[in-house]
């Protein structure tokens, strides 16, 4: 997941300038509001060492009332707290009502920095995640909010960084051997971060990843975030309490920078193709290819799931039959999913998408998922706020199920630029065959682009996870992506099948 | 737990069918208004081998409109469902909105036979109980009320019950070689069945035991619990919904056959006590070896944690100071808990004793504890319904943490009959040393004794775990009351220290 994350992006000083003084009048606004309404708050900042935690912490702190907040480092335990569970220094540290209590590093240091170095693990750190969820939970419940910030920056900008550490003598003992050693194991702890924001990313306590590398644009993005979370709970708050407290208007994202929004997106190479002569070279091989793994993975008992998901007229269709142009009919299953029926609307939002799982040794193919619930039903309001928040959650449960049992399980987002989908939707109309595919409801829905945009960034986020990974599909080239689509399957299954 | 629960209360023939029809009657309405109102409903039972599950699922169908439920039968899966992930035969059988689902045996399989049978454990098994709230808490979040009922016989009652059916030769078969495999292995059984009540006991998927030794008994609990589960989500939809259905007058526990009420205190033996001389002779050797072994946990740096909690008169006081009465006072604290103060109460409700507990090599000793949010907050409505009921998990999270880290936890309840407690009042109020000790709030609770006696079992039933079992002190005789809480805890430190 983190590395599909751009961290090319910077703000510039104006843009900087121009928003700045507003966004810290905001932020100490909202301080005092939530005193006033008693509402306790939990930021935690966690991430690489070198990538300005501190400094960070810092730009957050600054407009803010010093009598409210406290902010608690948490590096290896005392004497003292070591000689008490686990949890009980973060226990002491939680805030009293209307405060805020920030964390430089926190509770996770346990499924990471603990378990890279080999100190915990099997069931023992299935229960540090099962404590940490736990125990943000219950604050949660009881009303506090929790915003968890991860600053990212690359092993090659960690690097850069201390050297540049190093070579000025009076920041030079801030780099440790230990800093090094860590960094040596970069790719170590990638895995295990992963790991963490799979398995502690919930509606009550989300993670946010903050790109480090420029500092104007991480400033924004913590200070945004906590923004955000402020106002949302405020505004339950006092729509609950009917309190006299004004409504805020909320921080328009729109009248945010570009840069701030989230951005795996942006990041991707659209002009990627392939010639006629090498698709149809590469297709012969991987359908030949697949088609073995096919009788392979039926062998050996393997399921496998195949989801799509992607703008429309990105070419789905299409590339699930060249997907299974080849396969044996009798090993797969394309399920294409629309608007639930009366029996599916009478169930769990899960439950028609759980009864169509693969038996073992087959495949199922999903046109358009359970991922509707964080797509469609949260731009068009099918299902409330709170509904589609806990869904990342739920449903990275379901898909660690089905991976836990031995599932494969692939998620291609195919991906189109707007300008590519406008000549689209205009060939199909023009097009007589192909008018049945263009419909009112794709004009909308082009309408809403910037909304369903945040949402498939979000989606990707949440639930980009070490054992279900999103593939992004670069799909303005069909060819290039049904390639794409099909090597990515026959690799994993290889992989898989060994 | 389990070994804690009066198995012996039967319910006459004409107590039953006095209150049997209306029981019926009500059932049947609440089926239909929960189909009304949309509501899906979840009923397991799980239970020993020739508990009756079967004649009892029955007992409850009776009064239902047959088109408003399914009963599913958990059996070893099917070739199908074996080739599926474990969940996918349970999600399958979920109920439609307005319906009931029954589950003769479910998704507990796991960590119950696969496990007694060395299928699952480690972090497999941690992860299983977390597949099972995951599920369970997806269902529930999206509205079915979720009931759980564990059917309990004796090994003894089992036994008793494989030999009858043996005899006759048309229910012969029904006993396997299997079935007395697993009598061999009840204490195993136990064991699991008490660590899954532990980690599956829930807010919004709650056990409840049932003593299954009388037909009758079992049967109207079931009725009754079912009826109340209905009630209770009734009350919360038409609440929320302003519906027009008219609110339902509670099933009144007070107008139920006593028998029906758990009974973990009337099985209590309060007749239990010791003469003056055994008394002292064995006070002095259990101070002396607790001395000892308090000397012994500091070296080995052992943290103890000793819970009181029973009624008012039961005699904690004096029970304390006999048992730190030789104790190293570096070693130990006492932490009396009052209402909580200001800054108290600006926190969580368990931050006052997760600040309080002892460091490792030390022992805190607390005079009432966190139990008192599901004791006098729940009575007293100092705190809500929903805040009391998932307070029994939350408060198990944090002993489980606690022991996880290598504390021994110690929980008595001190019981006295409510015809001592008169005697000892009257005491107070007549002997002037003893005044300070009585007050206007002692009466007031006595008074409240019936609500009080509820909310004490069922926290004993929802708070005895595995790894920090509750143990029951009877305490009309002093004396044997203070002897049973120094034995007890020298011999878990005993067992601790090897």
């Amino acid at each position: 997941m983190l590395e599909n994350i751009d961290l090319s992006r910077k703000l510039d000083k104006a843009e900087y300038k121009k928003f700045k003084p507003n966004l810290d009048l905001r932020l100490g606004e909202l301080q005092r509001r939530a005193k006033e309404l008693n509402i306790p708050v939990i930021i935690v900042f966690e991430g690489w060492a070198a990538a300005g935690k501190g400094s960070l912490i810092n730009e957050l702190i600054l407009p803010l009332d010093p009598r409210g907040f406290n902010v608690h480092m948490t590096t290896a335990p005392t004497e003292e707290e070591a000689l008490h569970p686990f949890l009980w220094r973060f226990w002491r540290r939680t805030p009293t009502r209307g405060r805020m209590a920030i964390f430089d590093r926190c509770w996770n240091r346990r499924v990471i920095a603990d378990r890279v170095d080999g100190l915990i693990k099997g069931s023992a750190l299935t229960q540090a995640y099962e404590d940490i969820r736990s125990f943000e939970r219950q604050l949660a419940d009881d009303g506090d909010v929790i915003i968890k910030l991860f600053l990212h920056i690359s092993k090659k900008e960690q690097k850069k960084r201390f050297r540049e550490l190093e070579k000025d003598p009076t920041t030079a003992w801030r780099v440790t051997k230990e800093n090094w050693k860590h960094h040596k194991h970069y790719d170590q702890y990638v895995a295990a971060v992963e790991d963490m924001l799979a398995e502690t990313d919930t509606d009550y306590a989300p993670w946010t990843v903050v790109e480090s590398h420029d500092h104007r644009l991480a400033t924004l993005k913590i200070i945004t975030t906590v923004i955000a979370a402020l106002e949302r709970r405020i505004a339950i708050v006092t729509g609950k309490t009917k309190s006299t407290v004004k409504p805020l208007p909320p921080a328009s994202s729109a009248a945010m920078p570009a840069a701030l929004k989230t951005s795996v997106l942006d990041a991707v190479d659209l002009t990627q193709s392939l010639t006629r002569p090498q698709y149809e070279r590469d297709l012969e091989r991987y359908q030949t290819e697949l088609r073995q793994l096919e009788y392979q993975l039926f062998l050996q008992r393997v399921p496998v799931v195949i989801t799509y998901e992607g703008w429309d007229a990105a070419g789905k269709g299409g590339n699930i039959r060249r997907l299974t142009q080849h396969l044996d009919p009798r090993g797969y299953n394309v399920v294409p999913i629309a608007a639930p029926n009366d029996i599916e609307r009478a169930h769990h939002y899960l439950w028609r998408f759980w009864i169509q799982m693969p038996k073992a040794g087959h495949i199922t193919i999903f046109d358009r998922t359970w991922y509707g619930r964080v797509l469609v039903e949260r731009v068009e309001g099918f299902c409330s706020e709170a509904e589609w928040r806990r869904a990342y959650h739920e449903i990275n449960a379901m898909e660690q199920h089905l991976t836990n049992f031995g599932a494969v399980l692939f998620k291609f987002f195919l991906h189109i630029s707007p300008d590519e989908q406008l000549r689209r939707f205009r060939e199909r109309e023009h097009t007589a065959y192909k008018q049945w595919k263009i419909t009112d409801e794709d004009w909308r829905n082009r309408k809403k682009m910037s909304q369903y945009r945040m949402a498939v960034e979000e989606m990707l986020f949440r639930t980009s996870t070490p054992n279900a990974p999103w593939t992004i599909v670069e799909s303005n080239d069909k060819l290039h992506a049904r390639i794409k689509v099909i090597k990515t399957i026959c690799q994993g299954l290889r992989k898989r099948l060994k």
